[in-house]
């Protein structure tokens, strides 16, 4: 069971599920961002590492807990001075409890399809100082699963909380990814919903950073690789 | 913040969250439930309680995670041998991990109104064998909780996990709603959806014992009471 946003920590975490020979069942999440680019994409990377189910729900948590990334017409933040600045306070695109929402979702899918794990593409590194994205949140998540869920009363275990990419870099990710043949070009990152990403939210910076630092040519920005399609 | 499904568990919750002074803002959630009836009751009570948001959110989870509450058509337990039995098995009305999402939820909105507590109605004695609705589960939230949100980062705080009905009898439970004057006519218990409760489901067999236990009328099923109205 992964959690696939589209994005590429969600796609590399994909691939990663992938590589070790599971069977995977995705689902995807719209929470009211403000686009619907990044679930066009995480259908496309469904269909690609041949997800045996690709689930989609909407929850329309924008009319319940307002945030930047789910209401239209809020500002999403530019090209802000530091993006380790950045972690130590909370940005406007903060969803308030949206992993634990995701992590609850998911725990629902896997508990009905009797999965082994649920794989999340979390990062503790170059995050955006979202308090949800931490080591201590997922192992408070995973000992939550053993006791919400049916498999866990019942003595057959629950669903383990893989969050591969947890202390990796973003460099790192895209070099893991370049090795698993993730399809960058299927992925989309950007906070807004454009035909090519805006380049200043924090969400474009963090991939642009990886992408240069691993020596690897973003196929959504980068104009050699866009002259050879 | 009070998650209040239209039950006479929540609305007594409801009642308590209220009789204690705290302003309230409810939270129903709509998870693919068989009927409308129970919303219905919610946005009545929360009227009748002055609750200052009446939020609801739909969240389809029978499109992810099928349980006999959330399909259409599928058979709801009738009458079953014994309701002490029951609590032994976790029966088809199980909605997998949906107190996680509804905790999950109730979180957003606590965190966006800086709401103090979170109130939900479980109870662990007259329960129906769902694992969620034990206190080793809430105990789990309420750490998860700490974790999960900008206020336990930042050491504001976070909500705490108030669920007042935990260790109650139905019988308890309808003599504390007396005393706080719950108007029962506007609750629903019943997993069906018809004009009248079935009495048959193991929602309604619970409900007509604690009446009948507290020896109290229950107006959604007593004759001489409805003849009065």
């Amino acid at each position: 069971m992964v959690l696939l946003s589209g994005g590429m920590d969600s796609a590399t975490t994909l691939a990663i599920a992938r590589s070790r020979g599971h069977p995977v069942v995705t689902l995807s999440v719209q929470y009211g961002q403000r686009h619907q680019r990044e679930l066009r994409s995480a259908r496309a990377l469904s269909r690609h590492f041949g997800a045996r189910e690709a689930l989609e729900v909407v929850v329309p948590l924008g009319k319940i807990s307002p945030s930047a990334l789910t209401t239209p017409g809020a500002r999403v933040p530019k090209d802000r001075r530091s993006l380790s600045r950045a972690a130590s306070t909370i940005p406007s695109t903060y969803v308030p409890a949206r992993n634990t929402i995701l992590l609850g979702l998911a725990l629902a899918v896997a508990e009905t399809r009797r999965a082994e794990a649920i794989y999340l593409g979390v990062n503790a590194v170059d995050y955006s100082g979202y308090p949800d994205c931490r080591p201590a949140f997922l192992s408070a998540f995973g000992r939550l699963a053993r006791l919400a869920t049916a498999r866990g009363v019942e003595g057959r275990g629950s669903p383990t909380i893989e969050a591969p990419l947890l202390h990796r870099t973003k460099t790192e990710i895209v070099r893991w990814g370049e090795r698993l043949r993730v399809p960058w070009k299927l992925t989309w990152s950007c906070y807004e919903g454009g035909r090519r990403p805006c380049g200043h939210c924090d969400s474009c910076r963090l991939r642009e950073k990886g992408f240069r630092e691993a020596g690897v040519a973003d196929p959504l920005v980068d104009p050699p690789k866009r002259a050879r399609r």
